[in-house]
């Protein structure tokens, strides 16, 4: 899999040759990109980023939260003196996400004010006046026991499963976890069986901690897909190595089809149309908690792999990584949050597609959201207004063509739509989709972890 | 009554003999005030208006929804061509507030954009690219049958029982009216027994119609109490004529006893000593939709007579005027509602209390909502950055003094607390409150309301 890794990619020698004073500027100096220029709906007018530096992060410094290595004996040792708060496998997740600035300007599990902001605004304001986007609460659960054994302390060690200190989580402030406040104003819904209400917050304590994170050692998996976790820093560099002047993000969480690739590919001409010189694609994967019936990330990625060793997306301007946040299934809540994460590792174009985010209800039958929410409110929403938003257009099965094709309403007849759960009934009975729905290679990746699930529900 | 109306008040000759070059630019130019100063929570520097004129109205104008006199006759005429929408008592007060331009610059009930940026973010981006709050959904319901009957009319006219026209909404957008998520994100809850949900939302219809507004004539109820319900314009009209050089305004839907009357007392004087030289008290009773066991509108008015003829608040620097809007509950997110509606009204300072909005959880036995929160969010709420919030001093009944005073945490053992559930409880009982508590002839006038209770339930 290495061959995808953007990492491992040459840099294309096209574009080193681009002339040196078209990136004169150096990438982490916090400045300022920002044009007065009114948002409209045309993705023309709309562009904001034409001074040759990556967009900036939220609040104007990404926020890394590692304990400088020098220090990391000591703060370990630190660490075991200080009350111990157990992390859970999400909450772990939102470690890393934290500790690499995914969620900039944000130092750490949040307090009741950022808390707050978050439920009602989906956005916080900074303390020069200025709003960032937060749309999705990004907080530490304890329960009394736990909140006992703290005590006075103005500091805790967040620790794994064997008591191996994580974390620091200093200067903390307790307070309320209104379970059902929460959940209502995320989901817009309080009905029983939301996926990730039951597996992390339905039990959780009825307190929250915030405080000011810092991590004693990078968030590893070992799961051999570590190297593909780049995090924002790391994605800037690339990009900047590869000279990109435009970043295009794509958050998916499904296997990606020939839909997903026409609709990438066509972004990519569409900003060179633009005027853009080297725009590249961020292909990048949801890593954290998903549901059980989502395709896992380590199968997600073998397919990912397929669908660029078939040619279907340009290596050379294509960057596969992982995004470590674990999944909230919260449609328009959530879609800010993967779009504002984005930003922070360097994109300003992202690509928004239907009902984002989404899923069925959960005890309704219907969609829980509005499949057009997800765009409106991410094209409105506080703090995301340097970033470019680019509506999916509707791509399905042309059978004139024998392929992937944006649909064209004047012949309908002509489409078939394969959603989600057809592409994965199709895998299930091992029955072929059309042919150039997906590359070969993608599809065999697919029936395999379907054959797999089988053999271990029979042995 | 009238004794104690903003309109038949003489302005005091102390106030009319302030040098006219104090308040030189007319009233109703669009003229900012808005400095650029840090909030922080002291209430000093956190003062914005000192520029001699009243605080601006949200979006720079205040938005007034009414046919020209001229024209009433033909709009009546055109109304009657239209498509009918019957109107229920609290669509007829969201008309009453939308058409004199409390929710400005609202021009009429929510579109979709509208309605989902209050939704997530409650506040809704302008044009321009500012930002006004907007925190409860101003809607109007309809069902299937009605959407039919409207069909691809443009326009719509608001109806009365009688059908008589009320109002043209054109320039329709009709949308999914989707219940539950809009009590989720509005209450932070769904369980069953909300009070404006049960009242006004649960049997409305699946469709929401929004659009451009016009008031034929303006909404009167009829009920003796017109009088008081000044518009923002005339609430603005009259701290003018009154050379108010702060306006603070004190929502209310409980009978007002002394602590409250130490309370807005005291902010007069914080006001004075900040060097404010006429700050005016709005008192603003709400007068639309109430739960089942609030005291009612007539009763309330008939006890803040009695208090400003006890002499308890001074007549000369208080406005009592009649809030139309209907009452959500909604805590937090209400409370919002009824600090903006009164920027436009002309207040710069909103005195804000305890878990105001609020009410008890439903099905729990606690409060709905954290008892602070209602005050944290409205200060840290996007489009009141220029309001100066003023939170409550818990006041209690001093024992050592007899009478109602701030809360000595030194010696807590002096001090009772009344609280409204106990208040009421005494009045149904005809049991005294202490002395002090509340001037004896409001106290007359909650008892004799619920003996007029008792007699309707005997009877």
């Amino acid at each position: 899999m290495a061959a995808i890794s953007s990492i491992s990619l040459k840099t294309p020698t096209k574009i080193q040759s681009l002339p040196k004073t078209h990136y004169a500027v150096p990438l982490n100096l916090p400045f300022s990109c920002r044009s007065k220029s009114k948002r409209t709906g045309s993705i023309g007018s709309r562009t904001r980023i034409r001074c040759g530096l990556l967009i900036e992060p939220d609040g104007g410094k990404l926020v890394e939260l590692f304990v400088e290595e020098s220090q990391r004996e000591l703060k370990r040792e630190d660490a075991l003196k200080l009350p111990k708060i157990k992390l859970t496998k999400i909450d772990l997740e939102w470690v890393h996400v934290l500790s690499e600035g995914w969620a900039s300007p944000l130092k750490g599990f949040m307090r009741e004010d950022e808390f707050l902001q978050t439920l009602h605004f989906n956005s916080i304001r900074l303390e020069d006046g200025s709003v960032v986007n937060m749309s999705v609460p990004i907080v530490l659960a304890i329960d009394d026991s736990q909140k006992n054994l703290i005590g006075g302390s103005s500091s805790v060690a967040l620790v794994d499963d064997e008591y191996n200190p994580i974390a620091i989580l200093s200067d903390i402030e307790i307070y309320k976890h209104n379970k059902e406040e929460r959940i209502a104003r995320t989901w817009g819904t309080t009905a029983p069986g939301l996926p990730y209400v039951d597996e992390a917050i339905t039990h959780s304590g009825n307190w929250l901690v915030g405080g000011d994170l810092k991590v004693i050692d990078p968030v590893k998996y070992n799961d051999g897909l570590d190297r593909f976790r780049l995090s924002p820093a790391e994605l800037r560099d690339e990009f900047t190595r590869r000279n990109a002047d435009a970043v295009f993000a794509f958050q998916l969480r499904n296997p990606v089809h020939n839909g997903h690739a026409l609709l990438m590919t066509d972004t990519r001409r569409r900003l060179l149309e633009m005027g853009y010189k080297n725009p590249v694609l961020l292909l990048h994967p949801l890593g954290g908690y998903t549901k059980a019936d989502d395709v896992p990330l380590h199968w997600r990625m073998k397919q990912h792999e397929k669908v660029l060793e078939d040619g279907v997306l340009d290596p050379e301007t294509t960057v596969v990584s992982i995004f470590p946040s674990p999944m909230h299934y919260a449609g328009p809540t959530e879609v800010q949050w993967h779009a504002k994460a984005r930003i922070n590792a360097g994109a300003n174009f992202y690509i928004v597609g239907r009902d984002p985010a989404g899923m069925s209800h959960p005890l309704d039958k219907r969609d829980l959201y509005d499949a057009d929410h997800g765009k409106k409110v991410l094209s409105m929403a506080p703090g995301l207004e340097r970033l470019n938003i680019l509506p999916f257009r509707v791509a399905a099965y042309d059978k004139t063509k024998n392929g992937m094709a944006f649909f064209d309403p004047s012949r309908p007849q002509d489409f078939i739509f394969i959603s989600g759960t057809k592409m994965r009934t199709l895998a299930k009975t091992k029955e072929s989709p059309p042919d150039g729905f997906m590359c070969p290679g993608g599809w065999k990746v697919l029936v395999e972890y379907y054959d797999s699930l089988d053999q271990a529900e029979n042995g």
